[in-house]
């Protein structure tokens, strides 16, 4: 018996996210039985879409349990193993985070070949958000030259990737976040246009400014306002990859609503929503051209770390207040 | 000389059309000059776009201009000719609607051959309207069986093809649109649920009854309240095809706005504006089946016609009302 906490879903958030939605309890994890693999966690991902997880409702994947732990991507390493194909002491990846220890079925777990690259940036600018970046703007809004691209959520896990996929690509690239460090940051990797919507009046406004010509792409992460901007400023046969709302998750209001969907049709705008887990034909040229771009030094990132599975419920609600630069990371051991 | 009477925008719209933006000027037509044909015409096209053309906003057709007459497509007859392609008593369609009689070069003009059909058809089901409905459904949303389609606006000049030709592909279709008459006529043709979205509280709610498990395809003509009841009740990886959104032309007054576009992300929802004018590959595949169709009797349609071009601009307001059931035309001579 190896003890070990974890992180469940004790009622479910009506509105923004608070402690009380959160229990931490203790659990005893037994010895593996055959096929199985003990692993304890090094590191959890916390990710916007665990937030519509915790509501009561069918989507792309099922909602949280009340009373059950959450998941969501780990790294780990293998404490005990009763497969050959893993060994103590392997670097694992597993969908089990938000708990310390756990046994698994081998075949759930992936080995981890860290390539030189830290562990955690499996969960980041190396896993699935580099890998969302890379499918938004490869595939869904298949970059063309001389596209000028506009990416909101910006120095999140997701924006940071894609602003400097599309830089390397030789794009123009406006980007929006909220704060000067943000704002900092973006200018550090090469954004070309950086708009900090939390000092602005007008998203729209600003837009005009950084994009007086217009926009050919749009990823957007954050949805609403950077949407009805976004719209707003497009050119003709614009593509508008929509990758998430992040606006929109932790709170029961409706938002105010996109007012001009009709721009749609006069410009011939073409917007469309996806999930990385459609993609997996992605996966290789993102592996191989990802391994290139961070051994060159051409990626770079930000991450923002909290220390203890405790601290993970912070960790999520303070994804939605935007405090985090980069990858929003919950370090375990 | 000929006189010819036709009508001016006399001043811009600000806000629901009146009377007042219409001017109504008689003007005496030379002889048509060489390479010329002189045209009166029978019947001219009423049709959506033109009211966002009074605007002075930059679009995919330049504005009308103020003292100038309008224009928009047209069916007439040459009564003189210069040109040894046409001949006296040869029926054309033309750009040059809202006018009676006048001159053109013989190359802007276009030989109408009826194959039996009356001549207005082709300002409608056989026509530019007719295309875009197909443009629609075969290229943009690329129909796939067992799609479940909803169209709005489904009694006027582009849905009740765009209906019909859904039918013909084996679908299940919902059409909405205003009062019994335009009901009684969808169900005439076929179409299997019929919302009056006017005798409705809730268009989601009488697409939810209609659809109760979500539609595949929309195709919009209207906006607003419609598209936000097709997101609602959207299926994963259904296709919006946006072909106009009258709902919102004829009035100064922003939308109230789209408040669900948050569930095209998990939805992996597609939303793309189209213009005819783009797909000019369609020509002859829609000529050829529309054709067949026609002839053999399973499309039909409907057409709400004004007499004489003094009537004009009451065709033009009355269509945002929604007074047409099928398409609007006057009819000049």
């Amino acid at each position: 018996m190896v003890p070990s906490r974890e992180i469940r879903l004790k009622s479910r958030p009506t509105g923004a996210l608070s402690a009380a939605n959160f229990d931490l309890a203790t659990v005893q994890v037994p010895e593996p039985g055959a096929g199985e693999v003990q692993v304890r966690n090094h590191w959890m991902s916390v990710d916007p879409y665990m937030r519509p997880r915790m509501n009561d409702v069918k989507s792309y994947v099922p909602p949280y349990e009340v009373g059950k732990p959450l998941d969501g991507g780990a790294v780990g390493e293998v404490i005990a193993s009763r497969d050959p194909k893993f060994a103590k002491g392997d670097l694992v990846q597993s969908g089990l985070g938000w708990r310390e220890v756990f046994n698994a079925p081998a075949s759930t777990l992936r080995k981890l070949e860290t390539r030189g690259l830290p562990p955690q940036t499996f969960l980041g600018v190396a896993g699935m958000p580099g890998l969302t970046a890379y499918v938004g703007l490869m595939k869904i809004a298949a970059l063309r030259p001389n596209d000028v691209v506009f990416v909101s959520g910006a120095a999140g896990a997701v924006g940071q990737v894609a602003c400097q996929i599309a830089k390397i690509k030789g794009h123009k690239v406006i980007g929006s976040a909220g704060g000067p460090e943000k704002v900092a940051w973006l200018k550090e990797i090469g954004v070309d246009e950086v708009i900090d919507y939390k000092a602005e009046k007008s998203i729209r406004q600003a837009l005009a400014r950084a994009a007086p010509d217009g926009i050919d792409v749009f990823f957007d992460n954050v949805g609403a306002e950077h949407l009805e901007a976004a719209l707003a400023m497009s050119k003709t046969f614009a593509r508008f990859v929509l990758c998430g709302a992040i606006s929109q998750y932790d709170t029961a209001e409706q938002p105010a609503g996109v007012r001009n969907m009709a721009v749609m049709v006069p410009r011939r705008l073409r917007l469309e929503g996806f999930i990385v887990l459609d993609h997996a034909d992605q996966n290789q040229p993102f592996f191989r051209d990802m391994t290139e771009w961070l051994t060159s030094g051409r990626i770079k990132w930000q991450e923002t770390v909290e220390v203890g599975l405790e601290n993970a419920p912070t960790a999520l609600m303070n994804l939605f207040k935007g405090a985090n630069l980069g990858k929003m990371l919950v370090k375990l051991a």
